[in-house]
């Protein structure tokens, strides 16, 4: 069982930790220090020895980060988190800060003194997060200082750093050799002028050297630093006990392997201009080139874009990846249909059973996220992770939400399914429709080459905005192959600029949130490809989304009468080509659920 | 009879005028010399003695710009002027440039050798301007530099300025006093900083002085400078002329009148820092302040936001207007469904009648834009304008799209129908209801505060986008009240990022052209609106579009079976508050046929 459902956390420790702290704080003159969620590598996720935050606060969540003062410890949280960190810090001693509404800059300048100096370790902030807090310090006299990690000084028990051993991942599921990739890459940097390019972030590394690692939870990464340099070689930062010898000799020649200590004087070794990514590199890293007087080329990490376009092996991954899943999801929601109704179930029970069956296709190497498992109220809370604090009964006339994904070794899925337990909930008919219809409308839609997921973002949304109603988070993520599920640069929202290009993958979720009543969304992972050209001369070139995931969406939650024909057509053929791809491999109890849940509206 | 029919231009000239321009490029010692369309008021008409690009080159669109050069001259053209030009200008002495695609500063550099001086009119470039061609010239020796207007020194028969006497905007129309609207400025220009702001926008001084103008054709504006000051009193640079006592007196004592030769003097007298607008202020502004050290606060014209959020007066006489609109379009349409069929009639014909019933309605100040009326293959024409030389007969049998508006006293207009001519055309039906669908998306769309027109974009191209189809123009533009009938800074397109408010206008008008065939536009203004609202506790604040324009729209052209349930309700809707508002109005000669165009599906 990946998942474990313990309240991770103990804030009682917190105020005695804070106070210690405070004290180093005081020893090196210091009014404040910032204590940030992310590690070095700025990943969704982060090793037992970095995560500060937790140990410090108490605080559990992917993100946000704490500010701890003389007076005041501000504990910032996004919207997700709001309700979550109140159960999680003892609130005697840390302050809960919304965020971003709330900023660090502004609240630091508001509660220190001209003068007051705040430190920050560089190897775990960002050039252009710590520009941003700079730039609103301006004039108020408190400045940011790099310090050594004041935490790690105080953590007595700090765990290890993991060195869980990396794999070779294979050609026929990468696509491209990592010479090959190495070459594109470098010969994009000696046409940019750069001599090399830094890489900090994990899935950059995994995917530009074809090897997945297991040094972090949900995501298959192996935690490095590295420098490409414009000759397609390659010096990986790594623990020597991460790369087996026969992983060393698929890595070849090209590759040098080097401790994680000899980081630093490599970066101090190279030949300028050095391409470093300011949204994703420490801040130590243009630091130590700086002082050896190494000319940095600020730019994007060059792997976020290539790895971000599936090739036709990866997408072959991802679709094998999809159907096994849908196989085990079928047989998840044929089981829940079974025993739901008879009450009993809880949240936890659901979650265990779901990766079990995933479990039970024999290629679950991990699940790609924590299952979000949320009965009736408890799914309107939009990133709920089930605890046995939390726990709730699954009750018949309630909606389900379930929202979980597996890393595989072709493939990374993330599915969520919204379904009726027993007597159907009337009063969320209306809005499940409707969001089946953006998601619909997202699945079918034609668009030009160059827009972005901004430009599409009404499209999901059109349909709940009729009724006055909305969803306060994205209709999709990009989703990596084989790699983390959580993926950039695409994103299909308000705010995502990238042109969506063939082969990216992303999620296709729009959702409705009724608070303490239920929650919906309905979930699939959709392709971009180039749209089969029409005849006619007046046809444009277009692009479309190809749908990836297959499995039944509730047809007892629908108002047919509320769809159109078109939509009503799309979900038909989607359930029979579900019933096509997923019948044959489902056990005989599972394929009559199948049919009966795959039949036309 | 406000629209004229004869090609205005003289290309024969040119080549003659081209040499006697490059003699006095030498003169100076220019290797260059930039002719733009704009004039100092970057508005989208030029008075005859600043139609100097049309002069030169005999082009006369709307937007472009000429270089020329010792041994070329570029004429710079954007897509919906590509084939106008070359039926205005000699191509042996001016080249067409494909413009944004090829930039004038690349263009430049490859053109001329190190140390070209190339020569602009300082009153006739805004700041971005100069910047974004001088940023493409950076390293290439060529240079930009400030000249005395050459082709003006050239032009011997140059028109005198436009003297038209402006007249009062009554208050009960402008909905606000001059003295509330610069009590409101001169508070954001003190809060920002600022002692002073200079308008140079025409549209600018007449919605902040309540005053409209006659100087230019099309919009109703009088042309000058003015600087407004943080105590509220406004300092306009204008002809004497054009302010009759009477006016001087409504203006009142806040507001010092003074000639526009006075008007550099004026700028270099003020106390900084000034507000100056880099996107529309003439360089020369910029360069009068610096040279007598007035500190520059580089901003937005503080009147843009203001005016494109109409008041309630202001939003009841754009109705008003509309309504009396209406009764013009509803007589032409029924004149035509009677007098087109028979054929004979051309596409002047159609524009003299139109014209004809809008002066009918005895309140036509003048015509918001030229009528855009194309036949059959010049319907496909995006900004086609007929003249003697392209007139066509209107066939029975092809379909005709008539683009067209008025100012009146209360408000401005702008509508588009595409009719059938006799029988129907059936292979125009199928996007002519895709075109609809589209309108009637945004039409019928809610959405949340904070969206700009970018966001909703996709939601009127989605069901063209379906079939492989789209529009090369954007889906609408913001519209004055009263004022220009292209008013920023809102639009629904790919590139607006200005947050939609209540009390904005702007067109919804999709549309779809088949080169060589037919082309459809359908077209309507729409105002912003804070969307009823609706029961329950998790409906959103949100905004909507009210319809302003109800003129029928032709139910031959419609396939039915393609509308959804909820799309043929909102045309029916439609067509029964038209028969509502106009029908009470009309002749009754027109009233059958109304009564007949607005019958429910």
């Amino acid at each position: 069982m990946f998942q474990s459902f313990e309240a991770k956390t103990s804030p009682e420790a917190g105020p005695g930790r804070l106070a210690a702290l405070r004290a180093e704080m005081a020893r090196e003159g210091l009014a404040g220090f910032i204590v940030p969620r992310a590690d070095a590598h700025q990943g969704e996720y982060v090793a037992p020895c970095d995560a500060r935050l937790a140990w410090l606060t108490g605080f559990t969540g992917s993100a946000g980060f704490c500010i701890a003062l003389g007076d005041r410890a501000g504990v910032f949280i996004d919207g997700r988190y709001r309700v979550q960190v109140r159960a999680e810090v003892e609130l005697g001693a840390f302050t809960p800060v919304n965020w971003p509404e709330e900023k660090p800059g502004p609240w630091l300048a508001a509660a220190l003194p001209q003068g007051g100096r705040v430190g920050f370790d560089p190897w775990l902030h960002t050039r252009r997060e710590i520009e941003t807090i700079e730039a609103a310090l301006k004039g108020t006299g408190v400045t940011l200082v790099e310090s050594a990690n004041l935490v790690d000084r105080i953590w007595a028990d700090r765990p290890a750093p993991p060195t869980a051993p990396a794999r070779a991942h294979p050609l026929e599921i990468a696509g491209e050799t990592s010479a090959a990739k190495r070459a594109r890459l470098a010969e994009g940097l000696r046409a940019a002028g750069a001599r090399a390019a830094v890489l900090s972030l994990s899935d950059s590394i995994a995917w530009l050297l074809n090897i997945r690692g297991a040094d972090i939870a949900r995501n298959p990464l192996m935690q490095g630093f590295a420098v490409l340099h414009d000759d397609a070689h390659l010096t990986l930062f790594a623990e020597g006990a991460k790369v087996s010898p026969a992983l060393r000799a698929t890595l070849g020649p090209e590759i040098t392997l080097r401790p994680p200590e000899a980081f630093a004087a490599g970066l101090r070794s190279l030949q300028g201009p050095v391409r470093v990514d300011p949204a994703s590199a420490p801040v130590q890293i243009a630091r130590e080139l700086e002082e050896a007087g190494v000319e940095i080329l600020w730019g994007e990490d060059p792997c976020i874009l290539p790895k971000a376009i599936k090739n036709p092996n990866e997408i072959k991954g991802m679709e094998a990846a999809h159907l096994r899943d849908g196989v085990a999801m079928a047989e998840f929601l044929a089981w829940l249909d079974a025993e739901a109704p008879k009450g009993g179930l809880t949240e936890i029970d659901v979650v265990t059973a779901l990766e079990g069956f995933r479990a039970a296709t024999g290629a679950l190497i991990e699940i790609s996220f924590d299952t979000i498992c949320g009965a009736g109220p408890n799914g309107a809370i939009v990133h709920y992770r089930v605890t046995e604090a939390t726990n709730r009964a699954v009750t018949p006339g309630e909606i389900l939400l379930v929202d979980s994904g597996a890393q595989y070794p072709d493939g990374t899925t993330d599915i969520t399914r919204t379904v009726a337990v027993g007597p159907v909930a009337q009063e969320a008919r209306a809005p499940f429709t409707r969001v089946l219809k953006g998601m619909i409308a997202l699945a079918r839609a034609r668009f030009p080459r160059g827009l972005a997921g901004r430009d599409l973002d009404a499209l999901a949304r059109a349909s709940l905005w009729e009724a006055g109603l909305d969803y306060d988070h994205g209709t999709g993520h990009g989703v990596g192959a084989a790699l983390c599920v959580h993926e950039g640069p695409a994103r299909i929202s308000r705010v995502s600029e990238v042109p969506l290009a063939p082969g990216m993958i992303l999620s296709n979720e729009p959702g409705y949130y009724r608070e303490g009543a239920f929650g919906i969304r309905i979930e699939n992972l959709i392709l971009v490809e180039n749209a089969l050209p029409m005849t006619g001369a007046d046809r444009r070139d277009m692009l479309c989304f190809r749908t990836l995931s297959f499995t039944p969406i509730d047809r007892r939650l629908i108002l047919a009468e509320m769809l159109s024909a078109e939509e009503r057509a799309w979900l038909d053929a989607y359930h029979a080509e579900t019933l096509a791809r997923i019948g044959p491999r489902v056990s005989p109890a599972t394929r009559g659920w199948l049919e009966a849940a795959c039949a036309p509206l």
